[in-house]
């Protein structure tokens, strides 16, 4: 039900699913706002008790119609302002799973006076009650889409305000740089008695602001290895027709358990499934074998594997072993290597079948070095995989620092603000050092701390909330 | 994670997700078991606050690993025995939605020494804890599978306890013969000196018995219609190519609102949905035109229609108004007549596009007047909604009763149960019209006091509760 005329800044009383829709044991019903609590209660059958309700307690009852017919056995969890997670009194209602007895409930609650939820408009709510700063309900979001371990552990790392730490000491930082630059523009050099010359160039505290740029640059760097966290890598498995690349796919994912998803094959033309390597995901694509077919139908195939390769990060390239490398692998690796110009497309060359046919001497190829494995026996397999890390490992840049998580950049929102924020602070640094006057440089400092003060959202404009939470699912 | 060596039997502590996996905002995890809490605890932050936590509680806290990394910020709630779903200390972790943490959660649960919970273990133990029969247990079950609005009400009204209720009645009755017929097997005629000619027959008790029989008739025969409403309808739509049958398909699903699942097409050859009609789950079916086709694919899809069309319950067969009723639609009909006499295959007879093609004359056909329609503007599909709904009528035998709703049977389990005490209970009174002796008769009365224990759960034997169990979703 589209909640008409609704919008992320009004108090009304909300409600949405906040688990997965789907056949299961339980299905978890979020309600908040002013009032929640009183009027769920006017379609729970412990009414009093819920009225009477202390924080953070269970109550156990029926959702009742408002005619009084039973609709569910539910667990209600009552949570009174500002102890919730969105700050206001709210409710967590555990009903049973299944379509018809969710909706009943909502269906329940709407009659109540809920209206249903906008996407993110929970996790809006506690931003706006200052539960949560913007890097931190980001990371809600990044949570319930990471698809590996390590993505999981970054965006957890962001959750418990790391990265609102680190924005934060910066600010504080370029603060103290801004307040005094401030200073010397009110008064005089003579009049405030610093000495302006221990700082080089004419930016008072320079130092302290060639800090916070350094630690900018760690953050802004980190956006590259985080991306791929999140994101992950398109892999392509490509190769001649019956060069076992179906066989390998299925190999790859029955070799790696971590299989986070599955996504089935949307379109005929190829199959795709994400699987975990070291920790990044990646989306593993089987293609349709490369040749020139008569056959129309194949030939749209071909040409959509070629579009795939396009898109490619890392390309998977199998030599049927039987066969030998033969002119329309060399041409095609020659193609891959030669693009590699234009754009790095790291290609590993694989010879399958060494169970019947051994690899042969000369081992070369345009694009390294040929990798002997068996899709039939496994053999080689682990030798392939630590391959393809290594490969992800060139392209995602600096390897994970092993120990404590670093504070990291989680989205596009952030990385955009923190490159903002360094090209203000270098400018004014350069300004500096050419020794121009601190009326030009003092609002580049004050355009990089509102910069940052973005990113946490102590600085922020309701189309740039509206716009991030509208990305975030129901119920969030 | 397949727990090995696990059994219903045991106490180990368990968890398990209970929300639907999938991208959500929120995932539910339960715990129970002995124990439950103190393990937890070993893996929560707020360690104390959980341990002294009193029942339906929520507590606020991380998931750690055992080496103490941050897995994820949740709500615990706790619960003490016996106040519980399970009757043991038993916890429901509400962790952020999306398949890493989820697991991540369910590892460090593992890591305490908690196993993965059997398919319906928490509701086996909360049966074996006394705290449900299993004809509420099974409603759990059929609550979650519940496809539509009555469903859901009737697996409610089980829920709440309306035939455990009526067993116990009908099952109070026969106990009540079976105990006077016992007395009158101990003692003689004479020295209890009751008069056995005040009933019909040899068995005292008589009128009591009937009473109870009539009540299983009116039990078993509820089945029919129960089933209806939690196994649906197959209906399917046939007709010659381009009659217009996926225009009527889609029609039908957009003007039905109360979609109750959609299952993208298992194969390529047919397209299914449910819809819900008067309450009624129906799995309508798209099919592939019906004709002899040169082409070897759409004459395997023609096959499966007619396959499809073989356990259909309903059809809905689509002339082409364009084309009027050719001789293969009134070949096909007939085909479809001619086999209700094997068995009865109700079909609804449709004109499509009355908007260019009007209704002939002549509108009797071997299955029926034809019903006008235009899939096109949506022209006549309320009469066609109603003609399903009466045709459904008539499958489902007897129509819902209005106002509350009477004890009904919800599984095959509970129907062969009811049917066999009707039988048992059958015999009885007849061999006691032929005044046969009492000591042949007990027995009888005994079985079927035991067969309507065996609903409840009162009797039960390890096997029975494990089928019954397994046939759970995990969480439940």
């Amino acid at each position: 039900m589209a909640p008409t005329g609704a919008s992320y800044g009004d108090d009304s009383p909300i409600a949405a699913f906040a688990s997965a829709p789907g056949k299961s044991a339980l299905t978890l019903i979020r309600c908040s706002g002013p009032g929640a609590l009183e009027l769920a209660a006017s379609v729970f059958s412990a009414k009093d008790k819920l009225l009477q309700a202390r924080g953070n307690t269970v109550i156990h009852g029926w959702i009742v119609s408002p005619g009084n017919d039973k609709i569910d056995e539910v667990l209600v969890s009552a949570f009174r302002a500002p102890k919730s997670y969105t700050g206001e009194d709210s409710l967590d209602i555990s009903c049973h799973g299944g379509t018809a007895t969710g909706n009943g409930v909502m269906a329940a609650l709407r009659a109540a006076g809920f209206r249903d939820a906008l996407p993110g408009e929970f996790t809006f709510r506690a931003f706006m009650n200052g539960k949560l700063d913007l890097t931190r309900c980001e990371s809600v979001m990044e949570l319930v889409s990471a698809r590996t371990e390590t993505g999981r552990r970054n965006a957890v790392n962001r959750l418990s305000g790391a990265l609102e730490n680190e924005i934060n000491v910066v600010k504080k930082k370029l603060v103290e740089v801004l307040a005094g630059a401030e200073i010397f523009l009110d008064y005089s050099e003579d009049e405030i008695g610093i000495d302006a010359e221990e700082d080089a160039g004419r930016l008072p505290g320079r130092r302290l602001a060639e800090e916070a740029l350094a630690r900018l640059h760690r953050l802004a760097e980190s956006w590259r290895r985080e991306r791929i966290y999140q994101e992950g890598i398109l892999a392509v498995i490509a190769g001649r027709p019956n060069a076992g690349k179906s066989s390998l796919f299925n190999l790859l994912i029955r070799e790696d358990r971590s299989i986070v998803t599955e996504i089935p094959g949307t379109t005929r033309d190829w199959i795709e499934a994400w699987v975990s390597i070291e920790g990044i995901p990646v989306r593993l694509v089987d293609t349709a074998g490369l040749r020139d077919s008569p056959d129309p139908v194949e030939a749209i195939g071909v040409e959509r594997s070629r579009a795939m390769l396009e898109n490619a990060e890392l390309v998977l390239y199998l030599i049927d072993g039987a066969d030998g490398v033969t002119d329309e692998d060399s041409a095609f690796i020659g193609e891959l290597a030669a693009r590699q110009n234009s754009r790095p497309l790291p290609c590993i060359p694989i010879w399958n079948k060494t169970d019947v046919a051994p690899m042969p001497q000369a081992r070369q190829t345009a694009a390294g070095h040929l990798l002997g494995i068996s899709a039939k026996t496994g053999g080689g397999v682990a030798e392939l995989t630590a391959s393809i890390a290594t490969a992800i490992g060139k392209i995602s840049g600096q390897p994970e620092t092993a120990g404590t998580p670093q504070p990291a950049i989680g989205t596009t929102r952030q990385k955009n603000l923190v490159e903002a924020a360094v090209s203000a602070l270098e400018e004014a640094l350069t300004l500096g050092e050419r020794e121009e006057p601190l009326d030009l440089i003092a609002p580049l400092l004050r355009d990089a701390v509102n910069l940052l003060g973005e990113i946490t959202g102590e600085v922020s404009t309701a189309d740039i909330l509206e716009e991030m939470f509208g990305k975030f699912c129901v119920g969030k």
